[in-house]
């Protein structure tokens, strides 16, 4: 575990103007064809991508046949996608998701934990409600996992673990998605228990950009493969669906419903998020060949300080208009204020964003 | 706001072997004269103490004769110096506290929050209970800050704000007892919405090696100022009561308890903390001529790296038994486990101590 220093990619907040916490930030640009066009710190990060991994994981569900054979529909499709707060609206649909599996909450191998949204599990408390598995941020994608165990044919026990038929199709789906040879993925287990990769950011950004890319082809009936036909249907029930993907006031939700479309976005735990923009003159003009990527790693893990840093690269690179960025406002401009609301400090944005091309 | 980076500085967190988050620290090791004896990083780097802070403004409070005007006792001392978590007890004691010095919950100027502890902030949701000013964790300090202004005949309105005679006695108390100059200390505007000092680590650590001298002092008659007395009876006070100082399962309390006087220890808000440790076979051995310090900050705030880093010094430092440094283990290891129980990876200090003498 070694590291280099890069020096040039910070985030510093302060208060009064004394550095107060300091941010080191990677970030990645790349277009669908893996060329890099822009980078903070080092792009080519060995990053454990958490539940950015998601679209990759659903993708090796639906190409089983599971969701089809499950008669998943496209909010299903962007639950599995989904780290979402546990709202009714989430818990419930896991809940069918699990019917139409024909499967029960007792088949679920993610544990209960207290809701993303600190409000939703407040109302727990309130209501004495205990969160069970299928309050899990992740229910959605194990429900998916168990439709495609199913479909495969194999044991709905375990279909956690490693070496379970349908993980073994994860991990193929995520390198081909990724173009990364299997040593060139490490993998550990992920806080709701499942497998999860790790590779470099610049191959993570590749791989949103060909979620991008795919709906693009999609929507045009020029999509060449099965596996592309899904890559977009997976982008389009994401892009749809916003409010699946995350909740109320989540950064992913209000990211793809201020671009309708243009973009989907995913937060990995630990400070880690992918976003695939769409072929557009935005796209274009920063240097890609059709659709493009963002990967993002903080590297000490703060959320705040990641939510930040998207908005301002969004903002750098000119990605969408001031009108569609100024939904970001809250996340980027960060208000550090205390418990009597007066504004105690701000974020700087130190690092440089250098230009490959 | 330039920075010096260090590189031998660093806590890693690790997923299945792949580095997950990189945490980077900051300590210093001196004797109560501001002898450097260790340091991780950069020692002198100007830190924002926050509540580190505490028994230097209660030390302002006690110099007016208001502690004594207020009749207050060594737990009402304790809880002065106290990030509390909010727990019955704590909060009973501040409303006790406002009525020893006539005032009233309205006239603090802190705002209301949730508890440090997230499962005293669970009790209240179900019980109803919205949190004041009074729950607020710093409420103890701007209890006596009350008393403190009423002692020295100041209104009690707007005792927070730096131009209060009340707020100038904390901070030519800070400065004195930093042995630092006015303008070698910069101030900001804490959570709790009071003046904030930064200042090196190293000052800070004499600061609390002068705590654990004057204790030492105080117990043998050997005291030789009314402050040096007054900086013993502080440092006993926390000593005492070190439930009083955080809470139930609080690293503050855990580590006071185990040490059975013989330390005393305060968080600072983004992960700042500062320990003083009287005279003993230990401190002589590192090299200090008589009680030592220690300061440390985590460059990015995360909290639960703090503790598990003051846990690991006080081991590579050899501070006290294995028996007492039992107590700390579950903090000083920090388990990394999922939803599910499964440990998905470690903590690594990988930073270098190093010995100056």
């Amino acid at each position: 575990m070694t590291r280099t220093t890069y020096g040039d990619n910070l985030v510093v907040t302060d208060r009064g103007g004394v550095v107060e916490n300091t941010h080191e930030i990677h970030a990645a640009v790349t277009d669908a064809d893996g060329r890099l066009l822009f980078y903070v710190g080092n792009p080519h990060r060995i990053t454990l991508i958490r539940s950015a991994a998601k679209p990759m994981q659903a993708l090796a569900v639906v190409e089983t046949g599971g969701a089809d054979q499950s008669s998943f529909d496209s909010v299903d499709l962007a639950l599995m996608c989904a780290s979402h707060s546990s709202e009714e609206r989430h818990v419930q649909r896991a809940r069918q998701m699990l019917d139409k599996v024909g499967a029960t909450e007792d088949d679920l191998r993610c544990g209960g934990q207290p809701s993303i949204t600190p409000q939703v599990t407040e109302g727990w408390w309130r209501d004495g409600v205990t969160p069970t598995a299928v309050y899990n941020c992740c229910s959605g994608k194990h429900a998916g996992m168990l439709a495609g165990a199913k479909a495969l044919g194999a044991p709905l026990t375990d279909y956690h673990v490693q070496d379970h038929p349908i993980q073994q199709r994860v991990k193929r789906a995520v390198e081909e998605v990724a173009n990364l040879a299997p040593d060139e993925i490490i993998w550990g287990i992920d806080g709701c228990n499942m497998p999860a990769p790790a590779y470099p950011l610049t191959a993570l950004s590749q791989s949103y950009a060909l979620f991008a890319k795919a709906s693009s082809d999609l929507a045009r009936d020029a999509a060449t493969t099965e596996r592309e036909r899904w890559m977009g249907r997976i982008y389009d029930a994401m892009a749809r669906h916003p409010e699946q993907v995350g909740g109320d006031g989540r950064f992913c939700t209000i990211l793809m419903e201020a671009f309708e479309g243009r973009l989907i976005g995913k937060l990995g735990a630990d400070a880690c998020y992918a976003i695939g923009v769409k072929e557009s003159e935005d796209t274009r003009r920063l240097g890609a060949k059709g659709a493009l990527g963002l990967a993002v790693k903080v590297g000490d893990g703060s959320y705040s300080i990641l939510y930040a840093v998207l908005a301002h690269l969004l903002e750098q690179l000119g990605i969408g208009s001031p009108g569609e960025r100024e939904a970001l406002r809250a996340f980027h401009e960060l208000k550090m204020v205390n418990s009597m609301g007066v504004q105690t400090g701000t974020v700087n944005f130190q690092y440089k964003l250098h230009s490959v091309l």
